[in-house]
């Protein structure tokens, strides 16, 4: 595996491949979901090449930029034993210069995610149109876990008319169902044993669901009777689309949760 | 020369093609200036793609948006006889869908015709960032007449890091001085004659300076006497970033003037 830092030297690698090439860029503090990401990169391409960079311009002031986990020796290694041709490592000086072009991503970027955090998603589409530019990449792979950010992503690459494939991944999930996070790190041992009400609210609503019920209203109550002592952000049931719906659409559906643990917040979601 | 409606037909053919591709988006109503980016991509590449696209989200409300000159025909005929291979002529509804991702060009989109015409620029910006990503060009070509326009567009390229070439292109004149514009059309007899005083400022300017003259301010006053009938929005003397200077710096300077008649804005401009 090469390291590399600099855009000059992943570009002229890149100019070098003609076969396919796949591309998973992450914030670093690798997980088994960011590994299933490169599995899945692996056995699906020639080459694979995975990013680190923790992105400022998605990081609302206040926010845990600074605090944000950080492994680079740990993830070197991890991406080694997954067989990574080439790990991008950027400085943020290498990517970003004093005035910028900017990403304006649309209205439903301000909802449920971007409610809280407004403008975090332009900064993802920032980063992640730079990298795509950079890599040029045959496919990319994002995680469902964050399901806005995979449809805001999926809405560019269409817009923009790009050629690049958007791979979506499954959650991966501890065995007993907690959604894998980088900020999982930030839970105290009660933390996250309370934590395991997320994925188990998900299940009986995905229970209640392969019942028959289909009311959005029901399902949502159901979610929150089970989540009612935690600190819950938001629960909301919308379509592939991002629209809030009244009645589950099989195959279009999403359920997503935020539940708040202090300062942490923690997303999980169902893709129905 | 084939004409391309769709996206999908020219991805595919894009796909087959291995060369050099030379891109020359226009707005048709192809005059000299166009057919001089013609050739120049043609001479430098294996495969010339022209697109012809009125862009409305480059048009703010109340400007020549349904009256800007369109003539396909005549325009289709200049592509076969330059030798075009391919020309992309798609319609508003094959290039923009109802809620966009878009992008915003940088403050200093805000001066000179950002000015006048604010968000002009975030149009131009996005449907040539949609042009690059479904022809995938090698070199694009820009004529330096809208020198603004094309300082953003490099600007873009490099923030986004996109692999493509940005090829500057000199202004093309009719025999007595004036810079050719597809709004050429609109001047009355007595308003293009007057408009000659524009590129005679500009070569009065060009001649002071080659006789040392670096002051911006003397340069600038001496351009405003020249054009002293004429109804000037404005004179700028920037650098290549579009900063403005008090000193000219040779290989670094431009001189920008626009000079309306009646609703008729005319750009000309000389790069020092």
């Amino acid at each position: 595996m090469q390291i590399l830092k600099t855009i000059e030297q992943l570009q002229n690698i890149r100019k070098t491949i003609s076969s396919n090439v796949g591309f998973v860029p992450t914030m670093g503090a690798l997980h088994d979901g960011h590994i299933s990401l490169i599995k899945k990169a692996r056995l699906e391409n020639e080459i694979v090449i995975v990013s680190i960079f923790v992105n400022p311009t998605q990081f609302l002031p206040g926010e845990d930029l600074d605090a944000y986990p950080r492994r680079d020796e740990a993830d070197k290694r991890i991406c080694e034993l997954c067989k990574v041709d080439y790990l991008f490592m950027p400085e943020i000086s290498t990517m970003y210069s004093k005035e910028e072009v900017l990403i304006k991503a649309p209205n439903k970027s301000y909802i449920l995610e971007g409610l809280t955090r407004p403008g975090h998603f332009d900064g993802v589409l920032q980063v992640v149109l730079k990298l795509f530019g950079i890599v040029q990449a045959t496919n990319a792979y994002f995680g469902k876990k964050d399901a806005q950010q995979l449809s805001l992503i999926s809405q560019m690459v269409k817009n923009l008319f790009l050629p690049i494939n958007i791979v979506p991944c499954e959650i991966v999930r501890e065995n007993d169902g907690l959604a894998l996070s980088s900020r999982n790190v930030y839970l105290s041992t009660e933390q996250r044993s309370e934590a395991l009400l997320i994925s188990k609210s998900l299940y009986s609503a995905g229970a209640l669901v392969a019942k028959g019920e289909l009311n959005t209203t029901i399902i949502k109550n159901k979610i929150l009777e089970i989540m009612k002592n935690l600190d819950v952000e938001y629960v909301a049931i919308v379509d592939r689309e991002f629209n809030e719906i009244n009645e589950i659409e099989l195959k279009n559906s999403i359920i997503l949760i935020v539940v708040r643990f202090g300062k942490t917040r923690l997303l999980d979601n169902i893709w129905l």
